[in-house]
């Protein structure tokens, strides 16, 4: 299967092109607004992988030629990014891409990690709101550390969860998220639900702020 | 130590009773606006503990009696009956007295449970603002399924979070919470970063909701 990752070139895009590339034999294309610095960053992640011993072909795109090939399109820009990427890409969307939002609404103050979601209640809801209606939209991967994904010497043992109200779409997505070794796939129900999974991420960055050893702390449920 | 649990004969009341009972030796008070009902169910405990093996006295009180006696009072009762029952106790706290509240704010539809926080930010937010002044507030173990705690054949092995703006509170609430076995608790920050603390909630109860096996599910920080 295709997968792109728009914002490709950024750490949360990093971390999950590697994995993939890594773990599985699915295509990856990398998406930027800038196509050299795709172009670049792909032949970055193919010397990683190289260097891993996994001899891969990683391909770099402009955001609007990555999604019209890929049947996974992954918004992977911060959150204020996301209503301008999902524009710039509409026209090559249709209901057999799905797309795939991991950004999270934050701020920061002197206390910590704030979720702040879009007025429409997540960033997921605001996907789902800005991709053409037929378009399946699954938030998912929010609660990964880039620098942890991004690293494949760590084993990852790590949770994930995945909102969407396409079951058909959300499946295929927890498939794929699946491949990736050691990260186990979780349903948190639909896009109404979506708050809650997006509020772990400020969560995990005050617990790595607030505790010893716990940097790119992720989440387990048992 | 004395430890009170106002409306400790509810569900998450019951599991810190027991679980402190069985695992520490401080004192555990029952409260309820009911004092024969509290009376009634620190019997059940205390029976129950004995059926463990565990030769426990557990006192029940009405909830003012308990907190006035208390180091440590737990606000374990629903999240709309918080402020009536830090009222009902605010003549006998003080500062020496660390008043810990695990409630969350919820609400329940179609999709799942949603985090609804009151006006103010949180529920941790609501304590701090109705208790008063001088009396420590920390926000403390929301995400503990009630059923799983309050079995004590079940072994935890789950992380806790702490959130207050009192550091030496917020300590001798973590220092207790982890005498109980199998439980780990971990620093989340002031009382600004309580409503991603209090979202995990919802979010158990989700995951339990869309996925097999997962009743009763916790979480681990890793």
């Amino acid at each position: 299967m295709r997968i792109a990752l728009l914002g490709g070139t950024g750490d949360i895009g990093e971390g999950l092109a590697l994995r993939w590339a890594y773990d599985t034999d699915h295509e990856i294309l990398i998406g930027s607004r800038d196509p050299d610095k795709a172009r670049a960053k792909a032949e970055e992640y193919e010397t990683e992988l190289d260097s891993m011993g996994r001899e891969r072909t990683v391909k770099g795109f402009t955001n609007e030629m990555a999604a019209d090939r890929a049947r996974i399109v992954v918004l992977a820009v911060p959150a204020y990014y996301v209503r301008d990427t999902i524009e710039s890409v509409a026209d090559v969307l249709d209901e057999d891409t799905i797309l795939v939002t991991p950004a999270v609404g934050m701020d920061r103050d002197e206390e910590g990690m704030h979720y702040k979601p879009p007025g429409v209640g997540s960033v997921t809801a605001l996907v789902r709101k800005t991709a053409p209606d037929d378009v399946p939209v699954v938030g998912a991967f929010h609660n990964l550390a880039a620098d942890r994904l991004a690293n494949l010497d760590v084993d990852l043992d790590l949770d994930t969860l995945v909102v969407g109200d396409d079951g058909d779409a959300k499946g295929l997505v927890a498939d794929i998220g699946e491949e990736i070794e050691g990260l186990r796939v979780l349903d948190a129900g639909g896009i109404a639900n979506a708050p809650e999974v997006e509020s772990v991420t400020p969560l995990v960055i005050n617990i790595a702020m607030n505790n010893e050893k716990m940097h790119d702390v992720g989440v387990r449920f048992l």
